[in-house]
């Protein structure tokens, strides 16, 4: 039976039908006058939201390249890094800086945990750090922190960057990289920029980049900034981009310049609401104790089992959503609320929800968490 | 803000994205092997949803060319035919009848109400008629029949052909042509087929060619269904179709296969009804006495606005519903469950209604209407 596939992964996100017709058309050659005024829109438009006045750099890669790049070209091996550890990507910059020889300490946190900006104080009086590496938005846990007073704290503390994972926040939450003291911004394409995996963006401060500047010891090619930077000069970018990603990418970030990021902001914050007041209904509970917006992580009930769980949300109602990663596969289960989502996406995933514990036998009134995410919904109407 | 839009109009209806994907490949011509081996597997397949042996014939026209020309074939100026008149399209087809010098006898019905087999049987007895048209599913009043008693009724009576407007019941509702005795049958694209609009589709039985040959009176051009079928020995159409429509169609009509057109009949009931339990549950009335499964009718309460409650639904959730024609402006909203429709669409709709009639100061209780819709919509999972 006909049953529309719905996407509530927190990447690939679900991409709008503009993008995708923009996507469809033929293929054109990225070294002419036309695809440098195009990428130059487009740089524009990443600058808007970012909220920045620094050149926002686009890699045809993951997010995890351009996290890679924004480390690798700011901090030198043997220098020292404070990784603040609270989910599955914080502990993979950690590995990239090991990878590279980069001295790093981990602020351990349980998952679902946040740091706040005095703790991170206190670790910079402690030692002077080169960097810090924070994650806005921790995919795995679905945990945001207060970027905004860790930023002030980060940078009281003398010369120490600031280093921001923002790959599930910029786009989705509040992010001001330049009023908040960020030095280092990370995202990538398949979040809340509303495209297909393909493109990773990082934007570098003037602090950021004198540390480039600085940073001597080891050459990279692919992930090496300073060409990015050079090849910009021209309008172009080093090696071939993922072009018509770059193209369609224009049309996602027009929609959001149109809607304005504030809008994007609120919507993407009154739909995750609205999903935690829904569950909180239905008796789940958060995962994290300061959840983020772009995705919530919700722990299964005891008995509830993740494979039959997501297995019939998939099987029944064709709705794909993620499962937890590492030691958290089976305790909890993540839904998007990132980009080219609305109110009505999220009240289907809710009811879809009440069916499954329904049919897996639970006491579950149909329409209970419906309704609770309609209350919060209804700001909006 | 970002909010998607979501049509809900009985015709044109949303579209399937691979069927949209389609209409977007390059134009080819019309005139060659391609073509006609294209055309023969759709007209295979308009048979399966017409449950006929009979060939179903492409017209490019809106179903009002479809029903015109399976009027003016059948039945010549000065015949007399028996027009079940219950709503705005049974209307139109008296219309037609009148243009042509047809003399046509109207059985007047309420708007909402159905004829019964025993009432046409009880007309066929007093008088003889060449044919009797009747509309399966008046899509401006939502209601429907029982077109298998009425088919018996029609045959039983003699040699009167039974024309039947499937516009909105042909791929949404059983409907079968053959075992049910219809001798003209006629849908178009826009509806239960998820097509965008441009097509339209008439079968004849074998007595109704037989009616055809007899008809002499009159010369048509355009729309001389001769014409289709001569052309049709070659695998051709008389004049230019609307080819990429035809093409687009293949893909709409394979899915309906692949789904089966039993199921679709069932999905498209249990949306329905889900939609009507979840009206009702809300108090709404509705305004058939035998309500369609492919589009319901609701009457507005006292003191709800056509204009301020449509307008609501499309300014603030964005989904487009449809208003009441003719005299019933003003007095009921129409919403569609045919083609490309699943629960959660359904579901949109009666969360929005819930909003829509929270905001016009109405004591609804979020989630009363989409609980009864989940009850229904339950057997599916």
């Amino acid at each position: 039976m006909l049953m529309k596939y719905r996407l509530f992964t927190p990447g690939p996100t679900s991409v709008p039908e503009a993008t995708l017709l923009e996507l469809a058309k033929p293929v054109r050659h990225h070294r002419t006058g036309e695809f440098r005024s195009m990428f130059k829109e487009v740089q524009t438009l990443l600058q808007y939201v970012y909220q920045t006045t620094s050149t926002v750099y686009t890699i045809t890669g993951s997010g995890t390249a351009a996290a890679e790049a924004g480390i690798i070209n700011t901090i030198a091996p043997g220098q020292k890094v404070l990784n603040v550890s609270n989910g599955k990507f914080a502990e993979r910059w950690a590995q990239v800086c090991k990878t590279y020889g980069i001295d790093v300490k981990e602020l351990k946190l349980e998952y679902g945990q946040h740091a706040t900006a005095d703790q991170i104080a206190q670790e910079l009086k402690s030692t002077h750090y080169d960097a810090v590496i924070l994650v806005h938005s921790e995919t795995s846990t679905a945990t945001t922190c207060d970027l905004e007073a860790i930023g002030k704290a980060v940078r009281a503390s003398g010369d120490t960057l600031l280093i921001v994972d923002g790959i599930t926040s910029i786009g989705a939450m509040p992010f001001k990289m330049d009023q908040w003291g960020v030095d280092v911004a990370i995202t990538g394409s398949q979040k809340a920029l509303m495209l297909p995996p393909g493109l990773a963006f990082v934007a570098l401060s003037d602090r950021a980049w004198a540390a480039v500047e600085k940073n001597k010891a080891r050459q990279d090619f692919y992930l090496d900034l300073k060409k990015y930077k050079k090849s910009l000069v021209d309008g172009d970018t080093p090696y071939t981009p993922a072009n018509t990603l770059i193209e369609a990418l224009r049309v996602s970030l027009k929609m959001v310049k149109e809607e304005t990021i504030e809008t994007v902001w609120k919507r993407t914050h009154t739909v995750a609401e609205s999903f935690r007041q829904g569950m909180k209904a239905l008796g789940f509970e958060l995962f994290s104790n300061q959840p983020a917006d772009s995705v919530s992580a919700i722990r299964y009930p005891q008995g509830i089992v993740d494979k039959e769980f997501r297995g019939l949300l998939k099987s029944k109602h064709n709705i794909h959503i993620a499962g937890g990663q590492g030691t958290m596969e089976g305790q909890i289960f993540r839904v998007n609320h990132m980009g080219y989502t609305d109110a009505y996406d999220a009240l289907a995933v809710v009811a879809a929800i009440e069916h499954v514990m329904k049919a897996l036998g639970k006491p579950i009134q149909f329409g209970a968490g419906v309704a609770a995410a309609q209350q919060t919904l209804s700001v909006l109407f």
